[in-house]
């Protein structure tokens, strides 16, 4: 099973830059992690663009729809920031129907301690070889479907809508 | 859901005693895991022994089935060390038909650096919630059938058998 | 030999907070620290406040002064940021001369991966005991004395002046 | 102020091998431990051998006392195992008499979490820059001479004698 990786940003890869004193994209971390991982799952990575989810515009949504619905892979991973996954989500599964789509990413940064990254990479890998056509969501330690989602952002989880 | 977490040992639970100048056990990560992960789901964990999968024997896992088929859950996963994973989820299959079971552990302990554990927890964690009945392994992102599955011993992965 | 710790905060305590998706400061990691390099120097920390050094005034200083001639210790140590660490070390030397006065901090926070804090208190911890009566500063594995160093802030690096 | 870092082994630079399950040696952590520390000192490291300081012998002493008094620096740095640590140092302070010798290692291996190397390391750095000629043991946060220090095996950690 081929898997298409598709990176957005978000927490997950943000890096501390030390001359700055703050955290900002460089670079993914996603092969790091899925080496890490050991991974023997059949993914090929795509850096779409490195963006804070709240960011994110309408635009940048349509780009990776057009991934999506342009890649060869019927089984597709999105890493993407917290604050509008389930809005991303929503927007992708308007128009993708034949395709298993999971969207994932973390509260703590890869980068820094204590991070949740390499447990929710691994919640998704799992998921979007498991699951039926559709977006999904998988963070907290479930799967959810994109239409049955929210974030609690006062506690920073995500639960059932 | 529901998911039973039974601990018995192996590479993933393993933490250095300074003293004696080695891995062995104390007590478990999962916890830690769990929490790490910011996992919301439904586990209730408890160690049954802690153990180097190679000096597991017949009794240990006629314990592990006990306490398979005794719990009230359906959903359960088992940490386990990977030397005999597969051995025990044969053992396993044989009498558990109606459950959904996922075992999985790791190649470098929790406690050590660029450990796959909290990986390989969350593809188990997703898998058990997302497979039907029957015993799997969740190793090197992928979920195998028990009886599709082998360790390469020379390459320290898991393969299709 | 008593050494007082005075924490003042800087990049070294600053902790992410994955509500507020940014590093700021809770409490410090000193102790952590202390018991991680296994010391059993005779150590007694203090938090003055956790400030960016950036936002450090002339009344912190001289809070910072104050309590390092009030204490009964000869041999003090500073957490501080590194931005105006050279500055408050002036300040510092300036009053004091009996004691001996070693300020450090890092450049990448001690809760994110690969910090230089537990190398930077290690330095620092071994010079406040060796080093005679005066203001130093510990960082990038040398021992300044205040008056002949200075941050080269487009390299972020600790240079003599 | 120039200074050589001698490699001897010892936990400090022991690496989990995931196919033997075990801690043994493969290289040494040295450069990673001083860029990571971002230190700008002089140092100029040099693998010996990697050995556990429990098989260190009478010929590997006198390898590292010849490399000790043939090389030009004054100011020496030795990574060594923490069982026979002080018996190394009282072998090379017979003959070493001109140059300053800080010997440092860490009960947990720079590669597992919580590990004291790069604290150790901080102290030693410094305390070779900061001592007088004498062969000196930098642990458990403080700077011992060679003669005033022992191994207190139970506790694992280092006490004056």
């Amino acid at each position: 099973m081929k898997i298409k990786v598709l990176i957005t940003g978000g927490t997950i890869d943000k890096t501390y830059k030390e001359l700055a004193g703050e955290l900002s994209f460089t670079e993914t971390h996603m092969v790091d992690m899925l080496n890490r991982g050991r991974s023997m799952a059949d993914t090929l990575s795509e850096v779409l663009f490195l963006k804070d989810s709240l960011e994110m515009v309408d635009s940048d949504r349509a780009f990776i729809l057009d991934k999506c619905q342009a890649c060869d892979e019927q089984h597709i991973l999105i890493t993407h920031g917290t604050d509008t996954m389930v809005e991303t989500a929503s927007y992708l599964a308007k128009s993708l129907k034949d395709k298993t789509v999971v969207l994932f990413g973390s509260m703590i940064p890869y980068s820094v301690n204590n991070s949740d990254a390499l447990f929710n990479l691994g919640m998704a890998l799992s998921a979007v070889q498991l699951k039926p056509s559709g977006v999904h969501i998988a963070m907290n330690g479930k799967v959810f479907d994109f239409d049955k989602v929210q974030k609690d952002k006062s506690l920073g989880i995500f639960i059932d809508a």
